[in-house]
């Protein structure tokens, strides 16, 4: 998702948020409000990070009032420093304090997360390793969430669960029981599976590798290993195979794993625990 | 919402969810799943915490294949400890993997969020002072956020713009700017807005406070003052109206707030950045 | 409800309606009208109103084919005299006749429920007193009831049950059974409710309104009274409370119910009985 | 639509109506009830009149609480006395109270318009005449409108633009303003129609009624004509084709109307302007 | 359907179709295209064939990139030969791949039914016979395929079950069962049915026919009857009624069939069954 | 898509479907229908084919009536003799017969598709080589169509854009133009594109598969060659990649094709061009 969803999806997702907080109309705004009032007002980001649901926040304007005149100073992915504008406005001042909230929503948890991925593929810069997401994402947002991970710089694993073969502990665990080996196991998802996707199987140490390999993984997914075996893993397989370092993954803990030589590291964080980045609308 | 939204709704949100994980199929279960093949399996917590989203689960694989045997030992509120069992689950291996995902998203961050919620109210204990939630939801989730902020004991503040008039700062500043003072814009919401809702207004200084008392608000926000402004504030308001702290609350400082007699203490962070509460599904 | 609903929500309703009639096709243009026939017509009153709708007749034909130019002469809320025009348009004989039945469908019934608020609105003129609707309103269209009623001078009560606590018979009934009283019943409410909301509450006699009261209740809702009743009801009360007459509201009696000097009354007829204004399509 | 739309129609319109109401949560509901308690309770007509809507005042309730248990006294379509029980309840309270008035807004608007057809029924009883309603619809109620004006004893015109050929004044005019005489305009309608449906053509005095028998029109609607100018037409048309009437009708002329023996009276009112029939819900 | 369905059903159409393909975003265009990329492309049929869905196609790049400048050189319902250009495409080269899948499968789908209906409508030219589609259509695309059957110069017959009575096999046999006769049959159809559509009646054999024409039937259904008999039944009704071959209707067999003197001849293969028209896009 | 789309994604497309057919009643049935009278019904292939959509046809019932009662005697992927009774049915006669049209449509489909995929199947039979589709689909049918596509025994490409990299000529040629050539195109997704699909190349000619392999790609299109040519890419390849052959493929030259030794021929009439198979509904 280097890209925005196609404009009907981002515009369905934020019909949905302008109807969940105006549902019911905004009655400060309509007590208060003068209807010819015009005003200017900017969003500024009210920390450093990575700017990300530009688009999005002005598709909320466009959403409620298409008359609002927006600007984005900063296209998605950008580095801003704390009070950078990320967001002119000029229009209705109903138009504008009504949809303040929910332009900021976006705006705060995509740059959060944008953010937070920002920061993990620094902590690895120079490793060859490589941060990716994973389908650890909050219900409805995946698209935007994984958006906001490219934005930051780390790239992204499957959207959903038809993007790619993934065979976790707990198919294996299922499959073992029924008398089946990891090799077979990995060699029958090679010849039944989709042609068009890649084969990954989760080991959780080096006996469970050496299964992988024999039966042909495309990538093996190391799971919650400490560094030293993920050492012997990388050696273990010889550029042979795609290994992804998975589970336990943190920020001080990151580029030890990716001095590893492991090719891939996953973060769930990025998606199911990104701090919002602060955020605020003020009115010139 | 101290009530789950109807079931309706729980259940469009949690259609989109599955749709999202599923909509090109699941290509490792395909691949490899009997299909006859039925398990037992649990999703347990890896943490400690608040359980909440127990009820959204089991809509997760209601959608998914009606025959899955579900049963929740802990209603939503409960606190849990780590390794505990929070959903039983029996039926076809490819369906309960197959919602795996998405079961764990919901409950994941909706315990999260309670957890969180738990811990603020926790802090607060004994000194009257209530912890509620804003309107800084992540879009699409702003229901099932506010029922696990419920769900973790603490209070709910508006779910939309609709109910309740809040006249925040950058409303005074427009009004402001057209020659109308607080206090008299705190009077013409009250005049002319809906019956059925109070104004609150939000306010920077004493001064301000005092215009907002003049006006005859019925609750006020006390934004971003520090502890010795706030007990000012609490004085001067003698009790006539209700008072609630807002900006730069977090655990470290919430008991302060708290004791400085305020009514209700607002916390953007239990929406806005939650992390997840650990969890993870085992078969048996 | 002031203003419309936000532009996609009052699309969505648009389409519908849209959808409704057009499933099918439009078998009498298709058989008849030439494919480059371009009208002038108009939409004229067929009695005097309050005209309420406008924008929404503009979004149908907007939805049916963009190439329709549309003009109103009159903005919502205003009072036209019979056979005013009251929106004219341009275009295509096959949209505007396909448009035809449906934007009337909306004028009339909007105008109808504009037209009856400003009768009751003018009938208590001078009084003091405040007309507001109730949630009284037909399915799907809510939102644009109440934006009606606003258009016709009238105000909005509730838009949901979640935009103020109305503490009403059935509830007292189900309460009083587990042994609670009034006064205890309306303090609960005032305690344990969302603080952003007023407690309003509904009374038969005089005796409950006595607890209401007592209980601190913001609003009573004085249900069915006479008109002497009504008037001790506001001597008792003493300004100390927003009274609200309900119940039996006609036209005939309602200048009589705002002279005892109650601050609102609430009509459930203005939007589930309110007759259609009488509007007809007229090609030039 | 003398059968009720299929069920996930009805059940989309009554999810809307509940989404409507309960979008912010029941505040009163959530501030007071106990979730233990449970009640009976019933809705009783509060006018004579006759009974639609039962079915889907059911669904609401099975949308909001599959345990609440509802049982239906009478089936749609009954007349029923002041005063009735028309729907039986027994369930949580919250549930109950929480479901009320989205219930009673479908019952009280379709039992008021199935009552206000039942009365034009009667008024030609014994004259030949059916009762027929019209396209001039609330939006998005069409199809329970028209379900409700069976109830009452009437029965359908056109459900869409789709469903029969209607030429109108409008279309004449401007297929006039071509060259195009009456009776062209209806011969060519036959062949180039649609060969389901038949081909009515409104006219407004006896030469167009003339040009109408000679175009081969199957249906001849004879717009506001008064009953002396129906009777010659009758005569007229000496049984060739089915007459309808048509704008101006009333309970109080509706009976002279059907003894000129036209086979068809439409009546706009029907569905644009029926009032309410009262109707409460009491806790036993 | 001689018409396009209004734009918002159609968008509605192309954006699920859109969510189709993208639902998972275009990882090829991904890792490959560049963001500044543009390109000019066209499509191009790979057949001769009649046209259909440009206006759809066009809608796709709409959705997916409003920048994307879409040119139709010729109008649906055009003859074009092998290699014509029937759309031309320039804009950024992701956006325009991107949409290249879908809008073809529009394309393709809806010439190969206009195609072939226009084979079959040539088959009977001079004889008189109107070439008419079935509701025997791809769920989901109705309205669609019915406008591609009018692209090819052939005549919709009902676009649903509620414009025309079409009593069936199936019906007569159920009434059978309780005594009903044919000629009964539909002349209480004629009576009870919606009087703004024809009564058509599907016979097997003449008996059935005499029955038909005695009850008053509008159109009659010759099913499934050899050439012989059909010209039978043509003379048996004499002109009185409308008659309508269907049932073993192939393009070795329609011309021998039109040329028995029936009205109408139906098709269920037009939509059911109509090979796709080939077609591919050329970036130039 | 070897298992049906969850369970609320099969039935809103069915619910669609029911809505197409149903959305203005059901004329015939309302006019003659007793509502009392209930029937046994059979759905029986009128050809001999693969059997697929069984489920679906179900769902249409429980959509319109759940108290019809449904038996499939076949599942989904049997192969059955002409006038096998497919689908039984107990029920209301005015829900079966108002359902028939609908679920003949899926089932006739979804069995064309099945029958053809089957013989596609049987005519590569051992070889070695897999039939599977392409995403030349209907629009809103993919899911269903791979179902039956996989239901007859052939397997399925990429559901949607997102889940393999399928560089095509036009990709290639757009690269081209900036001075890219094939191998480094094929290089660059693999290091650039997602992690876990293979990487796809459309190749014309043994050069450009030279290029491809040279490149490092994982399955290789053999676009349009003749079966000299492919003998000569499996040689070449060498067991190296996974060949595909595509393009101008049919049932009187699969197997020669197969022989070829390619792993993968896919076929994109399976989905665009099928046939269905010819059923009806049977009273008893």
């Amino acid at each position: 998702m280097s890209r925005l969803p196609p404009p009907p999806l981002v515009r369905r997702i934020v019909e949905a948020a302008v109807a969940e907080d105006l549902c019911g109309g905004d009655v400060t705004t309509d007590a208060l409000m003068h209807p010819d009032s015009r005003i200017r007002a900017v969003v500024e980001a009210r920390a450093a990070g990575v700017i990300c649901g530009g688009r999005i926040a002005q598709t909320v304007f466009e959403v409620i009032d298409p008359d609002v005149v927006t600007r984005l100073p900063f296209s998605d992915g950008s580095r801003v420093e704390r009070d950078s504008v990320v967001l002119d406005l000029e229009g209705s001042s109903a138009s504008i304090l009504g949809g303040e909230r929910t332009a900021l929503n976006f705006l705060q948890h995509l740059s959060g997360i944008a953010t937070l991925a920002a920061r993990y593929v620094e902590a690895v810069a120079g490793t060859g390793a490589v941060i990716v997401d994973t389908r650890k994402t909050l219900p409805g947002l995946r698209a935007l969430q994984k958006y906001a991970v490219a934005a930051g710089g780390a790239r992204n694993h499957r959207t959903s669960a038809g993007d790619g073969i993934l065979i976790k502990d707990n198919h294996i665990g299922v499959l073992n029981a029924r008398g089946e080996g990891l090799s077979e196991i990995v060699a029958r998802a090679r010849s039944a599976g989709r042609h068009s996707v890649r084969v990954e199987v989760e080991v959780e140490n080096l006996d469970q590798l050496r299964e992988a390999l024999k039966g042909g993984a495309d990538v093996v997914m190391l799971d919650n290993m400490d560094v030293e075996t993920l050492r012997e893993a990388v050696a273990m397989a010889g550029g042979s195979v795609v290994l992804e370092a998975s589970g336990g993954v943190g920020l001080e803990n990151v580029r030890a794993i990716a001095e590893t030589g492991v090719d891939f590291i996953s973060v769930g964080a990025l998606t199911h625990s990104a701090p919002a980045l602060d955020m605020s609308l003020r009115v010139l």
